[in-house]
């Protein structure tokens, strides 16, 4: 298969516009109220927090999974999370606005939010900027404006696109992303852990794009650990209009495969970049256990590694703090034998049957000033592996959650 | 029951002597090898790590519970774990040169160590310090040294002891415990998350020791959380030599309840006085759940919020993030109604059955400045009740770890 990266994030995709206003959410005129449109109603699956506590427009959101979607409208600087019944009608009113403005039948908007928790939304800008934004997106196709419109504590825009052919048809995938904290993998379909938004041409089933998505987030998005919080708005949304008018896909035959590889690769270097740009990280680092009994426990162990936060202030300190690791793997609930475990940092195996290697040690210390930092755990007993990505915790993890207000 | 605070930690009880000295595996001449010793042989009761990664002078001690117990050698600067077969000799060498200066039986001293994970324990200088600090006992019963030798990123001493009458004799117990990261607490027994010794010079039938001890536990050291992660190394050692000549407790008396209270009070000082010197602390949360139909969903929701970054660096902040708490609460995997659930701080209800109170939320704000806070969590549906001290992460936090070795 080729597939090739294009620009353009969630507006790769033939037939989908997106663009992103100010209207008054965040301080300092940055962009808070993005919207993503498309003139053929979409078909879309999503994957939503498992946190109890989900926030206004991710009840509302869930509910319209059944339904043709035209338009998704997300702000910042606010997560209109317990906000009580006037959040829930906030929430509701943002769908029907942008439906009234886009002239589109009602239910076919969705909505997400993110930002601080327990403050209601102050609607007035909010309205004042669903007007402006469903006027721009007319005339104007940013994606850049876009994802901006969603960034909290991110640093940077996260946008990924690909296409590839299918018979004579080209096919495009887009991902616009935002997350930095409040990140925690979670291992079950329909949860996730950001805002992620991704679109596409393709023409398939519904329950195929849903199993599709499902596959691709296993190896991305479920795979990534920022700190060990849930967030109450994470949000996955995938709509597909159908626009590159290939044959539709009914069966999980090649072009099935086709399509859950290049989604699942954009998916992966979408949440890599999520990792990245963590709330005050600096490095990333690929947990990855080998040769495992069983599936449960090199999660558990790869888990426990990349959510503890002694290894994570290890890796911000550039230590081989290897000791942290095998603590973090004793305490993480899976079997194994020390006897049998081999560890490494980036090929050096330091640990290797219950003794210290001193001369891999070294060589080990010296690997640890890289911004890119494999971590290997050989169980030694089975075929099983798991991965997950991680980042460091440094000063300002800290200093972003001891003042932002999220 | 007369309980009267009295000085001297481990010391304080009839017959037990302790005392510290240096022997270089500091570095800058701290005191890092200490020694308790009782002329009278003890009874042992213990509590030790539940990671499956356990340090050498830990299966060893554990090994000797069933024993009759003279004396503790306990270092610090060095965890002598993930050692291998160089480790195992080296903690039994420890204790052999232990019994021998001390002309003690052989297994009748126990050993334990903190520090830095991975290294091998360099024994000439060990050896050196047992020989010194065997002979120094003889004539120097200094709990300060004592307490600083087991010291690793601790900035202060803690000593706890206490007497109480039971018929005509007088009964101390006393503790002196070090523990400020690789905090975790762990509800089952025979687990505990520090280096916790503590002597007694009651008389009492060991099964009942180890009862009261369960109990202790329970409310006190498997009560806190600093970090997430659960040490190699973590001992809780009770020593009980029976110089107080009361009537020997043999059974759950009246005599027993009131040593119960007492050595749960001075685990309850002993383990709030961990917490408050946490890694980086400045400040102890008390979270407190109420009204709540299981004691499992109490914990749950108690340790959610415990352990979550965000609410320990909001708190570290000053900042009276209570969305944070309620997405904690959320993914705590506990069960509970939002509609009935009210969240306060210092005892300003900020959430009550879904609706923020905007006028409590800025009483709450002003009180985030304190130095102990209470989050109470009313679930509003049973009886249950729950509590868990934690403390916020600093900066320091991440300086401390990034560069310590441990």
């Amino acid at each position: 298969m080729e597939l090739e990266k294009i620009e353009g994030g969630v507006t790769a995709p033939k037939g989908f516009r997106a663009t992103g206003v100010s209207c008054g959410l965040k301080e300092g005129g940055y962009k808070d109220l993005g919207l993503i449109y498309s003139e053929i109603p979409c078909d879309v699956v999503g994957a939503f927090t498992s946190n109890k506590v989900k926030a206004a427009p991710v009840r509302l959101s869930m509910m319209r999974m059944g339904n043709k979607i035209s338009a998704v409208i997300a702000n910042s600087g606010n997560a209109n999370c317990v906000t009580g019944k006037q959040g829930e009608s906030d929430a509701i009113r943002m769908t029907g606005l942008t439906e009234q403005f886009l002239e589109l039948p009602e239910g076919s908007a969705l909505v997400a939010s993110t930002g601080v928790i327990g403050e209601n939304l102050t609607m007035d800008r909010v309205e004042y900027g669903i007007e402006k934004v469903c006027r721009m997106i007319k005339s104007e196709n940013n994606v850049a404006n876009f994802a901006n419109a969603i960034m909290t504590t991110d640093t940077r825009q996260k946008n990924h696109a690909c296409e590839f052919k299918l018979g004579e048809s080209t096919v495009r995938i887009g991902i616009t992303c935002k997350g930095a904290g409040m990140i925690k993998p979670d291992v079950q379909m329909f949860h996730a852990t950001m805002l992620v938004f991704i679109t596409t041409d393709i023409s398939m089933q519904k329950t195929l794009l849903h199993d599709a998505l499902k596959e691709a987030l296993e190896y991305s998005f479920n795979r990534i650990s920022v700190d060990n919080d849930t967030s109450t708005n994470d949000t996955v949304l995938l709509l597909s209009n159908g626009a590159a008018e290939n044959a539709v896909i009914e069966e999980e035959n090649d072009d099935y495969r086709v399509f859950v590889k290049a989604l699942t690769e954009l998916c992966m270097a979408s949440a890599k970049a999520v990792v990245k740009d963590g709330e005050g990280a600096n490095k990333i680092v690929k947990v990855e256990i080998k040769h495992a009994l069983t599936i449960s426990d090199a999660k558990k162990i790869a888990r426990a590694i990349a959510d503890s936060y002694l290894v994570k202030t290890a890796v911000f300190g550039n230590s081989p703090n290897w000791g942290r690791v095998l603590a973090a793997i004793g305490y993480s609930d899976a079997k194994f034998d020390i006897d049998r475990l081999i560890f490494s940092i980036n090929g050096f195996a330091v640990l290797e049957k219950g003794e210290p290697n001193r001369a891999n040690i070294a060589k080990a210390s010296a690997e640890m000033i890289q911004n890119e930092i494999t971590f290997t755990v050989d169980l030694g007993v089975g075929y099983k592996e798991y991965y997950v990505w991680t980042c460091d915790l440094s000063y300002d993890y800290v200093k972003i959650n001891a003042h932002y207000i999220s």
